[in-house]
């Protein structure tokens, strides 16, 4: 059967003309990003590719406000996080995960692949890690903590977890920090040297609103420290050692040890640099504006909001399915016209749905298309609803 | 420094209007294989995207000649061998690397890394593995290898190694075949399954000629075996049993770990198709032309070939340099042309230059281009060469 399968030829992703893509990543991208992704790959070493490529890590820098050391790696976030753990904690390590929801248990999960000691302490999927708590059991705890880790916006429930009170609690006790940054850097603030972040991972592909195959970890010298003096780490490519080397012994040439996509270093470059243009404060503020009135609107066309006000995420919008409208009804409605929602994952499948405010997706237009649609789509089921209803003062 | 270096606009990579890549890796695309890197990135899930990321499976799987397990690995081809070596080998795993060069030492390393006890039995540069010798190791060791683990085409010096010989030995001793096929895979031969590979490791961006991004690992059922009875892996990004548990868990929806980049998966099944409707078999014969034509035109304007004939890969021509032109002022003068060839590496660094006959520049008015470049280059430099000499009778 595989010997023939070629013969069909395969569909095309995006013969749609005009994707909205309102998924808490995939992000859709400006044309700019768009056309230096379609780019022809270009030699990966070299003066001038590495100009090219030194720039995008010193504005990666500058988004994760740190100066730390910075290294991009070819791969998901999942990739760089992996990295982070194998590299830091040796066998037997005492680490703390705080979190509620898919990925701060999938961090828990990480972290027992790499043969840590983990005490995952888990919140409900609508609250927010509670810092009181995590500082208690950092205080109390008969065995010190080596490492505490947590992701920063957990998708999976649109919680904004706290950074720097969770950060200090850890430090405080000597705990190395590791943070799962993924999906909120670039759309809330995210100053990794001010609240100690030790190892720091996020992607080009969320709020960055580049498209995927590069992600980036800050390490610091505390991280350095654990790193060097870890007896157990077991990896060549997802060893920051491995990276380090390369930097340093191939500065100037091909300072990684493995290929580099040129064109996606080159759309995260622009990307990152259409941001500073903006103001990172800016389109964090208007990340903010966009949830609010994504949250405004929704509550207006009656959908009861997931996740309380003050731990909502601007990254991620979720909300319960509208009573009398399945969650994946409405999500077809809105993929048959070329808008894409994301349902719930988990425990959650089918009872929520989710939207996120990365990329294009936090445009006034695109956010008025999207709250259109869902008028349509709850007309569609018959729901009696006013026609532009859902726009009114959503903006503040 | 870092936060005001975004204002100075960054160097386009592709201002220059054709590119001719000669490098053994980043190759040249066709038109349609660029337009498809270059399409709005979709979301990575659902029944839509998997028929495309589906197909690219079936399409790896015929180019692989295997009817194995097989993964798309998000990350370059190490990432993919890291894989491999981290779920395959227990710590102190007996593992022969037989091998030459830069990625033979680097498989040896690899496996280090990941606590195997590693007999590395090096061969000269300009020689391939002597599967006679790897034979007698494996017959004569007092404790039985676990593994074997080679590189197919020794990228830094043009040398193809035997495959069928060498995994028939390993397999009659009962060890593991675990091979870097990254920049041999839809270059030359390679039949998995016939030959008896457990492991197989190759990349979208070499022979298979589509941009970086994914790796691809095939996974035989002895594979599965070494896998599962494993104690001492230590990963979870790059654990193998992740990927199979998100295959079977999630088939359906997002049969992976973590966010597939689309556009990667477009281009490279578009490319695949490519190659499959050409013919694997006639694309193979059209590489070895290239190189055979090239191996003639560099013979004729008075180059030593590096590599023998009899071990020469078709993949990439490795030859000195010209005795009057020092390689790095070759390659120089013909990077100001567009025209991308590589250096040495390591030992072979100034010694030696190497051609990439994968994607576009097998193609014979590329081979040509290259050729007649070359003699500009040798007059340039005050070399008598009469025009076209380097084409003449260079097509077999």
């Amino acid at each position: 059967m595989a010997s023939s399968c070629w013969r069909e030829r395969s569909l095309s992703l995006s013969d749609r003309p005009d994707l909205h893509l309102f998924t808490p990543g995939p992000t859709g991208s400006t044309p700019e990003v768009i056309e230096a992704t379609g780019r022809p790959v270009v030699p990966h070493y070299g003066e001038r590719f590495l100009t090219v490529y030194n720039r995008c890590i010193d504005l990666f820098k500058v988004v994760f406000q740190t100066e730390n050391d910075l290294f991009l790696i070819i791969g998901p976030g999942t990739a760089a996080l992996d990295a982070s753990l194998s590299s830091a904690l040796p066998d037997g390590a005492r680490v703390l995960v705080p979190g509620g929801g898919w990925f701060g248990r999938r961090m828990a999960d990480m972290c027992r692949a790499h043969r840590a000691d983990v005490d995952f302490v888990e919140f409900p999927l609508d609250e927010a890690i509670d810092p009181e708590v995590v500082r208690r059991r950092l205080e109390t705890a008969d065995v010190p903590y080596d490492a505490v880790a947590w992701v920063h916006h957990e998708t999976s429930t649109g919680v904004l977890n706290p950074m720097e009170p969770v950060a200090k609690a850890a430090k405080e006790q000597g705990a190395l920090t590791i943070v799962d940054a993924v999906a909120s850097l670039g759309g809330v603030d995210l100053p990794v040297d001010a609240w100690g972040i030790d190892l720091c991972v996020s992607v080009t592909n969320k709020c960055l609103a580049a498209p995927p195959g590069i992600s980036a970890v800050s390490v610091s010298s505390a991280a350095w420290e654990a790193i060097d003096s870890n007896p157990s780490s077991r990896s060549w490519y997802l060893d920051l050692r491995t990276w380090r080397s390369y930097r340093e012994e191939w500065a100037g040439w091909h300072p990684f040890p493995s290929t580099v996509p040129s064109n996606i270093i080159e759309a995260a470059t622009t990307s990152i640099e259409q941001i500073l243009e903006e103001g990172l404060d800016v389109r964090i503020r208007r990340t903010a504006e966009a949830a609010t009135a994504v949250r405004s609107g929704l509550s207006r066309l009656g959908f009861e909001m997931f996740t309380p006000d003050d731990i909502a995420s601007p990254v991620t919008t979720t909300a319960y399915a509208h009573p009398e409208l399945p969650a994946a009804d409405m999500q077809r409605f809105l993929m048959e016209r070329s808008i894409f929602i994301s349902g719930g994952l988990a425990d959650l499948a089918g009872r929520i749905f989710r939207i996120g405010h990365m990329g294009r997706s936090i445009e006034r237009s695109e956010v008025e298309l999207l709250l259109r649609a869902i008028e349509d789509a709850l007309r569609d089921a018959g729901i009696s609803v006013s026609d532009g209803s859902s726009l009114e003062s959503i903006w503040v």
